[in-house]
Order: C-alpha cells, then sequence, then structure tokens
C-alpha cells in the first residue's frame, strides 16, 4: 500500500550495518555499548532485539557477506560448491572478516552467547547452503545417492578454517578447486 | 658405559611430566610459576629450557601421546592414516585433551608463543607423520605420483578439528574411516 517497510526494520537493519562496520573496522570486538553509540539507539533497545554483541555483529556479518552463500540452481553443483567454498576463502583472506573470525572463535571457546551466536548465524546458514546444493545434486543425479551431506560439507570447509586458524598454510587461489576435485570422485555418480 | 641417561634428560623429562599433567589435570593453561612448583624446580631452570610455559607444555603432550603419531611402515598406507586420524579424534573427544587443545588454540590468537609452540609441537610433528605415510604411498605405488600431500593432510585431519572447535556435528567413531573413504579414491593409483 506504498507504505514502504515498517521503520522497525530499516532501525534494525541500521543496527546490524553498524554492529558489523565496527566490528570490521576495529581490532576488538566491539561491546553492546560500542553498537548503540554507533547505530544511535539505546542499550534498552539492542537487547530488546539481540541477547548479546556477539548475535548482533554475526547476524550483521551475515547479511554483508550474503552474496557469499546465495544459492544459484543454474550452476552445475561442483560449480556451485567450488564458488561457495572459493568465497570463503577470499572472505577469510581478503577481508577483515578473517581476522574478525579468529577473534570470535577465540572467544566463543569461554563464552557460551558467542558461541551460539557463531553457529547460528555464521556456520549454520553456510551449512545450510552448501548442504542445499548437494542434495539438489542427488535429485539431479549429479551426486551419489546416500552421500553423507554433513561429511562432505565438513571436508569442502573445514580445510579454509584450518588454515586461518593455524596457519600452517596459505589460503591459496586454488584452495577450493583443489579441495572439490579432492572429494569429488568420491561423491560424483 | 653403564652411566645410564645424564641427570638433564631425567630431570628434562620430569619436567615435561609435570607441564603435561597440571595442563590436562586443570581448568586453565598452567603458568611458568605453577609447572616450576610441580616439577620441583627454579623458574630459572624452566626458562633456560623453554622460553613459555606453552612451549613446555605443548613439548610435555608430544611426549604424552606420541603413539598417537608412531610411524607403522607396514601397515598399508591407507590404514595406517586411518589409525592416525582415528586416534586425534578419540584424543580429542574422549581424553582432556580436546579441552586442552580448546584452550591453546583460543590463546594462540592473542598469544605469539602459544602460537608458535602449537605449530612446532603439535601440528609440524603430526603433519610430519601423515605426510611421511602419503609419500612412503608414493614410492610404493599405493597413492597416485605428484598429490598434493600438505593439502590431502589438511583434507584428512580438518574436519575432526572443526567438529572440536564448533561442535556443530559429533566426533564419530567412524568419522576416521568415512573421511579416508571420501579422500581416497582421488588419491589412489
Amino acid at each position: 500500500m506504498g507504505r514502504g517497510r515498517p521503520r522497525s526494520v530499516e532501525r534494525r537493519r541500521a543496527i546490524l550495518d553498524a554492529a558489523a562496520e565496527l566490528a570490521l573496522g576495529s581490532q576488538t570486538l566491539p561491546t553492546m555499548d560500542a553498537i548503540a553509540t554507533r547505530a544511535g539507539v539505546s542499550r534498552t533497545t539492542l537487547y530488546k532485539w539481540w541477547p548479546s554483541s556477539a548475535a548482533v555483529l554475526l547476524e550483521g556479518l551475515l547479511e554483508r557477506f550474503h552474496a557469499s552463500i546465495e544459492f544459484d540452481d543454474d550452476l552445475p553443483v561442483r560449480a556451485a560448491l567450488t564458488a561457495q567454498v572459493d568465497a570463503l576463502v577470499h572472505l577469510l583472506r581478503d577481508t577483515p572478516a578473517g581476522r574478525l573470525l579468529r577473534q570470535l572463535m577465540s572467544a566463543s571457546i569461554t563464552d557460551a552467547a558467542t558461541a551460539t551466536a557463531l553457529l547460528d548465524q555464521w556456520m549454520e546458514p553456510r551449512r545450510h547452503a552448501a548442504i542445499h546444493h548437494l542434495e539438489r545434486g542427488m535429485t539431479i543425479g549429479e551426486i551419489r545417492p546416500g552421500t553423507d551431506t554433513a561429511l562432505v560439507v565438513d571436508a569442502l570447509f573445514a580445510p579454509a578454517y584450518h588454515r586461518l586458524i593455524w596457519g600452517h598454510a596459505p589460503l591459496d587461489d586454488d584452495l577450493a578447486e583443489h579441495v572439490c576435485a579432492l572429494v569429488w570422485p568420491a561423491i560424483t555418480t
């Protein structure tokens, strides 16, 4: 009816933007106070919508980097999964998201709110997107029926996180392609 | 000539034992002071041999869990690698090493000494053992020549660390076998 989006939706989005920018632009994890100040809202408003600073900023990151897990069902399954792993590699290597994710993973070990937000807002949407492609692959006959999708997703994505955390080997330009090539013969029809 | 091991070797081993036991038995990472007290030596002695508490305790863990990365060149390569991944899964899931490793990985993000000790005393010996088997496999014709051993090792071992850190999926009894099965068709001759 020409009313546009409700005001609360725009306010919510402004807060998520503020949280993401603050987190990506500073060396430490932002507090609820810092996010409230940056977004120009009260702490009470923030706590009405999110239980923790980790929850706000991870939802902000999910919005910000949503393109890296968009479904593209026109691509062959292997190309779609390679693109998703490649987007992760670039995100972790070429943007402040890599440093930020390391900080969040570190914090998650002692802070349950951070652990929950990381799983809900970072890991699960990414796993869901990848599992979607594998299931699509089983439906259209590109992927072997009965494939353990949870395991395949871990095998495809874990090496990038592993190299980010340990730093023992680089996040190469061809990492995504090579990881997919390593797994593919076992799951292709 | 019947003299046994030098005294310093035994003293060193006693310190490593003390560090490993302290780390595995408490909820926080031990300080140099705590390790010195437990081992009955001075801080000066400790710092003469090791640069940081992380270095002592990770060398202690390496001694303690050395069996989990022993070479066994009589096994077929796939069996040897499956056994090594399986030993890691059990170590991370069924012993206090899992909790301890999460603490160390968390600390390593802000503490360079911990990061160095983790790489030198945990990751590199394990990677070296696995790469040894892959190279042996290329020599005896079980593994495809030109295989990217660094990538294969990450693909085999990263899922276990990934599940330890994120907690999104269990460290199953059959994880090692299934991960090896997923990678094998791409690397076997």
